[in-house]
């Protein structure tokens, strides 16, 4: 940690952030510039003591701001954990040398609609099944799921098709139930700082996707990452879907894929894309699917609809069966540039 | 609803979104204009409809893009509700013509901290103390807060200054349990579009103050205004705090005063300012709080700290008693010049 | 500054950037921290040094990243320039005591629009005449000023009514012809960053408005006043007139208000603020004026018009010369409670 | 275009409008809705009519918002002009099928500089050399560039290796200067909306990299295409080099390169991708080229270095001449999985 005095601070200002320094057992180092001095803390600063330590220092007279040197996160950064993570869900390995696809409907609606997509899924080569049972929708009066049906429905196609399963799970009080039915927990982007929720999947152990919430930066998410890892669950899979955009005429969100390889620089946790819900248009998902791939994205979240001009959520994104055909081939080719295997079955 | 072909649509692409339309009993009427064909929708559409109608049009062939006439909230907005909501709480008005002012630590930290503070928020003419006991923290490793101790030191300190209270609460399952203790909820802003929160708050009828989120619209935030209104609790305070910054160099978030006409325009609502989280800096906050003011807020919420150099929580953005002292009689001048009272009892 | 390596750094890559920083006759001291080793630069780092040295050490092996000390602006820091700047201009002082006015049309379209605009600037209290004659205009299909007319017309009703008056200066070859007929240039916010414009303006000595550009942080506006000022011309006058916004619904841009303290704190020079631009619609014009004195603003550029429904530019954000009116009176109740002076003559 | 009139839209107001679209000749079609009257204006509206029309209807009392049914670009739309343009220059065919990489220094500093890195450009497969001679610096302290003398090194070294040249020009007076020099212009991202260099560049015919700029919509990109394109030069290449990010801890800008296949859906011009500016960082670029070339980009602008640890500017985002060659052996088979050549010769 770094503090920066103002320019024309007293002695009396800099001594006494010194003894501040010292008085938390750190060792203050000062650094006389040209202009300002700086004093840095030239020893480590327990994690805990860390945020309030800065907003002390910030709030003393003389100090112009506080600027850090470490990391806030410990367990999911790189520098600690040096080996890239790979979550194993039911035989799939996310993070690993293969190119993951989970696809499927926003949310689901019917038994047959599911079914569909799931035999879709799995003959074009999509490792896991996706599908909505809880729907974060931004108005009351929009279509909020089936629920418990929607997970029973979720199962049992995933059993079918031999499928993992990923659905979204919006309360703390509900991770238990969510995980009776589905494989992966996935946390959506309105809730990346759900902190309860985010420690009750953190106790549950359970594999779960953690969306990127639209307005936060990347060492926000590897926060959130954080609240999970520190209660013991290693099985964090980090998903890109899109920050908020400079105006929402074309695409509903800027898909941020330098954050792929940034995170994979930072951090050994896995990393997907979800092209869908940044894009908001069908038109632009493949073009972004391969690009994520190609910037070094583990895996994909793409919705698909048996029927989109009838879905109930989220139809002018979600790609057609045919479509989601043609995109996979293209994908392995693009796959296959960057020396991942995407095997057929 | 308008729906804008692309230039070179068919006109069967045409005929099919007319039809489209019909089909779910609503009037489309042809707009050949220039270069491109619009079609409107010449009746009331079902909220429950809205949305997926859109997102319907949009995954139509032939079509440029969807836009909407009319606005996606009802209850949140003032056409159909000319008069102005006045929530009041113990005898507080907010939303009518006097200037509210709420005040007190971020974290409560201990009896004396939280008793010190609510004496001067008294002394100087609050109305309203605030003070947090579950606290959404980026890190894991930062102060969470006394929890449930914390709210009966709050409730103790209104009920001995005779103030009312306001506290966050981060889970639908504590609902009821800080409602016990506070008179008025929190949702802070990361949790402006957790669903199962606002639906609890909704059906819990208590007094709310819904902060905005930091990458939310104002549609968005009058949207989650609405998760509480349809489910019958019409006692909503909107609280603007800040949104996302260009940078971070010199304040958390950029206060977005331009809000408080805007929304007192759209809706019905009191809407007041947070202006500490939005600064981040105490140096600031005494500008931005005799601007929220003069821009036609109905109150403030307001960090102080009887010795911002030792919270355990945003410290740096925590105005001393005396500053706030201070403040309170600035904020009186700047009242009086935009012709609302704010008595010193 | 001081240059953060990655936690795993070879003592070489470590001592490779002391040998750096030694090469340039820098001091380097090591602050071996828990986690990374710390490098500060104890020396004064001559200005033209210090981007290049930040991207040299930010190109090292080992290297985190690296963090300023000191701000890259001189001329336009209070640290170095305690008082506050003083821009007079016949006999108008910026900056000062009292709180300026500045109205009139976006652009001029005749001479009557513009005289009776001037006539009511004068008449309610304002000081300088704005009206555009060269528009930067998004659209090359909408009306682009009347150029030298314009001009003429603005010099004109400038002296006819003891106006001071200020233009927009688009090109750096226009300056000198637009300093032969107004009294202030300005600097929209789109060519915050035209070098060879701000360049040509410091070399002219003329006072200048500079507006911030809509994605400019603080420090990059004030490295732009650096440019004028660098070159010897020391009447730079900021105006804030609004950040990208989170969308173009409801207002045009966001207001940020909060730079007007900001830059008080980190510079001398006067700050006024625009609030039509980023309101985008005169309904929200007064409260944001209102809104910016209370802030501490020492002035206002407001868009006025005799009949907003027939401008050729910037209609919908026009106050009618009523409202200014009304406007200027509310204005004097806020100056008044800040105990700033704002004389009707 | 559509009016949205308020809920409580009195009949006369309706009226109003209605009467006013009717003056400019336009036919007014009512569409009354469930709680609003929308106008729709059913005739081609002028372009030089567009914003003035929209500015006033907005002004008009009972109006809520106007908004666009076609776009306010049409030389550069590809509904009017459905074949892609390809510009060529000295042989290099730009939004053809081939891949076109354009690398050189970020300024050019020398001749041995310039020319190694004109070397590596070639013998890998580059086409185009970029260089800096008039450097747009954030700060007046920074290196501004060599000037004319890079100019006639860029010839020369253009000459020596057989590529095609680009370097940016910052003043409209600058054009024809730089393009006795230069085969291809550059406009900077700062300078996207600077107007009079637009129109000198319009007039000149000579081809230009249009970047965008960091706030800039995609729709006001394109208008800034408009503006050459209708002077009557056919030959822009647009370019997409990041928006303003989130923060700027791990890259400078956010690359949208959802605005690839956005652009080429809307226009058809030419798109290439500036990785390097974006990134800020060399360690991401590889990423960022491989994901642009995925997404359709038709080039790169990759800013290479012989010796990035000494550069003069941007040495942290500058590729070394051996990363190139890896690069370049990377991104062909990318573009072979996207179908497109990319020829070594």
């Amino acid at each position: 940690m770094i503090v920066a005095m103002n320019a024309g601070a007293a002695p009396e200002e800099i001594q006494a952030v010194i003894d501040k320094i010292s008085e938390f057992g750190l060792r203050a180092v000062d650094l006389p510039g040209g202009e300002r001095t700086a004093i840095g803390i030239a020893s480590a600063i327990p994690p805990e003591l860390r945020q309030t330590l800065t907003e002390l220092l910030e709030s003393m007279p003389g100090v112009d701001r506080v600027s850090q040197v470490s990391r806030a996160y410990k367990l999911a950064s790189r520098e600690f954990h040096p080996v890239s993570t790979v979550v194993t869900v039911k035989g799939v390995a996310i993070g690993g040398e293969e190119v993951v696809v989970a696809a499927g409907p926003c949310a689901i609606e019917s038994r047959e609609q599911l079914f569909e997509a799931a035999a879709a899924v799995r003959l074009h080569g999509g490792k896991i099944l996706r599908g909505g049972a809880f729907k974060p929708r931004t108005s009351p009066y929009s279509f909020q799921g089936l629920g418990v049906d929607g997970l029973k429905l979720l199962k049992e196609a995933g059993e079918a098709f031999s499928l993992a399963t990923v659905t979204e799970v919006m309360d703390s009080h509900d991770v238990d139930l969510v995980s009776a039915y589905a494989d992966i927990l996935q946390v959506g982007a309105r809730n990346m700082q759900n902190y309860p929720l985010l420690t009750a999947i953190g106790d549950s152990c359970r594999p779960v996707v953690l969306k990127r919430g639209p307005s936060a930066t990347i060492d926000e998410w590897l926060l959130a990452a954080e609240y999970v890892l520190s209660r013991g669950n290693p099985n964090v899979i980090l998903c890109e879907r899109g920050v908020h955009p400079l105006d929402r005429e074309h695409t509903r969100y800027t898909l941020d894929l330098s954050a792929v390889p940034v995170v994979k620089h930072l951090s050994h946790l896995p990393v997907i894309v979800d092209p869908s819900h940044a894009c908001g248009n069908w038109r632009y998902v493949a073009a972004m699917s391969k690009a994520a791939i190609a910037a070094g994205a583990d895996g994909l979240l793409v919705e698909i609809h048996p029927d989109p001009g009838r879905a109930l959520c989220d139809g002018a994104q979600s790609l057609k069966l045919d479509s989601f055909e043609s995109l996979m081939q293209e994908l392995r080719l693009i796959a296959s540039a960057v020396g991942r295997p995407m095997p057929r079955e």
